[in-house]
């Protein structure tokens, strides 16, 4: 199986590489940069920090969707949108780890997705994934007596905020209580909030140091509370989950599937 | 229904009496203490800081079970297994909330068990019960590779490690791996301990202050952790959740449930 | 010593009326209430949840400064306002806990201060007062490649984020760093944020449960994070201080203080 | 000036000889590791990931020591003794991060630190010696009220417990208590334990995945407590430090330091 990584010379691009190439039963279809790129031309194993592997960066998304079975994308929502048009051409499985998508923009992926297997999550890790499911079932079962709250913090480049995991969370434990997060949101709080609504899913933001990913989330009664958290120390702990999915989506149905589907959560 | 409370002048006694108060449904049947202990003789009510309820403490545990449907019992090993024997002789509901049990002093519970409803858990929280049942799926579901440790904390005046709950937890880890937790746990490290055998589950033991119970139960693996905590901040929770167990209890077939029944978890 | 409360019967004041009660070389002067309120003309001590003591709670504040060594204010911005002027006219020291206080109502702080000691705080516990030196040591330590952030919970009846406490401690870290925080702080984030500015010392805050308060100050660089946390599990720890900081007060000379002061840290 | 590196090969002498490399104002003198390992005869700067140095890594600890200015050692204790005296013969300063050490092996640390500089600390981050700085500053203040708990969490790989910079950190607890840890540390709690005496220092051990080093300090009191905490997430924190000890060493007058002296804490 071929798998062709886009925005192959940043940060996660590169552990993605590496991961396509570590991953058993997967090779390396290469890799993609914006047309101008420093990286571009380039020999691909170079550029992401191992010997040669006679294979060049190329500014060429179409041709990526082409020679690969399936591309994984963690680039800006743009460019996702773009790629999604291709995997549909093309038809080639697509893995999405991109954040901050519009609802237009999920729009694309859908309509992708009606012609090949997208899988879209905001965390590709199996932690994570495990804590969605637990967040949702324990949301399920306290009621609106435990407030629930999520806490997120990442290193001081992330740009948006909460974090597309963090709101991933808020959307599980929103589905055991059987509402839309989106109605009972607090993204943030500052000045005279007034008491604390009950029913409200409310999210913290914290940013510092190099911080991979940490989320925690409460449900916070009288006498009592439940706090489940995942920590992240390696962004290749993503990776290698963004490489299983893609494994898991060549050769099923079109379809929009998330890393829980992947994990049989 | 009419609930009794053993030990009933204690910190815990007492709230347990206050609990069974303040339920809908249930009446507080009476409280005993050791014969010769200061509250004997007193009014129940007075001796749990209300004005007078009209009932004495005892220090007869054989008339309390007499006049009980259930009896709630948090006090200590050698007068639970006494209490179990009551219990099937007068043909009441029993809830035990001791800890520190032997293998022998359980077994005298399931004697009773055979007899008369019983209700054994080492924790009557909603939270602990529910992080129980998370507990053992994430155990189920992540495998080796992630280590499992249990860490806990209570006050300075807990006198036996690791606590009931924290042995509880990692029974249900365990039974989530399909291994005896007797066969893997690790109960302190101090020393050269070597290097951490793989499948072991290992405890952690803090005492301070007037923490009322603490309990975290980590799966770290190389990239990632996923912790799952539970803090509680009064005993209250405890006796709500006993005095609840004691009302499902009463009418139900003979036999040793945990709280997990209870809840229905 | 005569200590008076105003707010007496509410769920803080009547735990500074215990206090009072209970510091050896002190005595309750009285209390008082709003004009109208249920508790007025009724027996402090019934209305704290103890035997009678003999005093009425009023609704005459004039007569409890005159009549008060120390008067413990925690009510509302408004209402310290007013105190304060009280205390100037009646030469009683002032011990304010009020949160929420606009630049205008401190500078009626200050203008009493002219006239007697004031004590004015954010969090009257030793444990925060000490986290406060803590975190201004830290921050002159460890410079700017360490990225600080403040993140605090609170029960669901607080009304205002972030708490005084988080913006005291984020005073205390700003000192440390010679800067003012008003102009590096960040109260919450949502949407596009951006990169973290460096300098910038960030706020989250939660809510739920009955949480007392749980402050926790972070550094963040590279590689490593401190974080230096205070949990108070009961509102008698900020009582007892208060008391401690009203006992302190009187005789000094005039004068705006806080509790590091009172503890001398 | 000029570093050697003992175990060079090791993952932890890998990043030691890394950061030699990058420091301004310092040049790598050589490595070695044991006669026989894998790695001796190799090019240094292959054997740690780059490209060749031209120079290879030898098994002969006496040369390394006699062309070097200060020599760095994390390895085991018995090989430490050794270098301790290689170093005093020398005459080069030695910088030890080796764990485990008895007293016997520190008496010989000491012996050299007769005639060269030595720096000997359980921990090289900048925040690990000021949690140690803050340690003792509020063991200082807080009183025995306050009960002290330690716990620290690793890698599954790590053999010894509690680590090294636990003790360091229960070391200066008890300084600023004017106490000796040895005579009032309890390093692990396993079953019947009974009620926590006063004035003990506490410590508890987790260990699991790939934690670089989790630190808490706690003083935990009725009502409230105080959480100390340092999270490393590279190892290159301490080789960083030690490469700055190294460099501050230099040029010394003989004696035993720590790293609290080398930052002027």
């Amino acid at each position: 199986m071929k798998i062709g990584i886009v925005g192959c010379a940043g940060r996660m691009g590169r552990m993605l590489a590496e991961a396509a190439l570590a991953a058993p039963g997967a090779t390396l279809a290469g890799g993609t940069e914006r047309p101008g790129a420093d990286a571009v031309g380039r020999d691909l194993g170079e550029v992401i920090g191992r010997g040669p592997l006679g294979c060049l960066v190329e500014d060429d998304a179409g041709r990526l969707f082409a020679e690969s079975d399936a591309v994984i994308d963690f680039s800006a929502p743009a460019a996702t949108v773009l790629h999604a048009r291709l995997a549909a051409q093309a038809n080639t499985a697509l893995v999405v780890g991109t954040t901050g998508l519009s609802a237009a923009d999920e729009a694309e992926l859908a309509a992708a997705a009606s012609r090949v297997p997208v899988v879209y999550a905001p965390n590709y890790s199996v932690g994570v994934n495990l804590l969605m499911a637990l967040t949702e079932r324990a949301a399920a079962i306290l009621g609106e007596d435990y407030d629930i709250e999520i806490v997120e913090m990442h290193h001081r480049h992330k740009v948006d905020a909460p974090s597309g995991t963090a709101l991933g969370l808020g959307r599980a434990a929103a589905k055991g209580r059987r509402v839309a997060l989106e109605q009972v949101w607090r993204k943030s709080r500052d000045g005279h909030t007034g008491a604390r609504p009950t029913g409200e899913i409310g999210f913290a933001t914290l940013r510092g140091g190099d911080v991979v990913g940490d989320h925690t989330v409460m449900f916070a009664a009288a006498e009592e509370r439940l706090e489940l958290t995942h920590k992240a120390s390696s962004r290749a702990v993503f990776a290698k989950g963004a490489v299983r999915a893609a494994q898991w989506a060549v050769g099923r149905p079109a379809g929009l599937y998330t890393m829980r589907d992947v994990l049989g959560l």
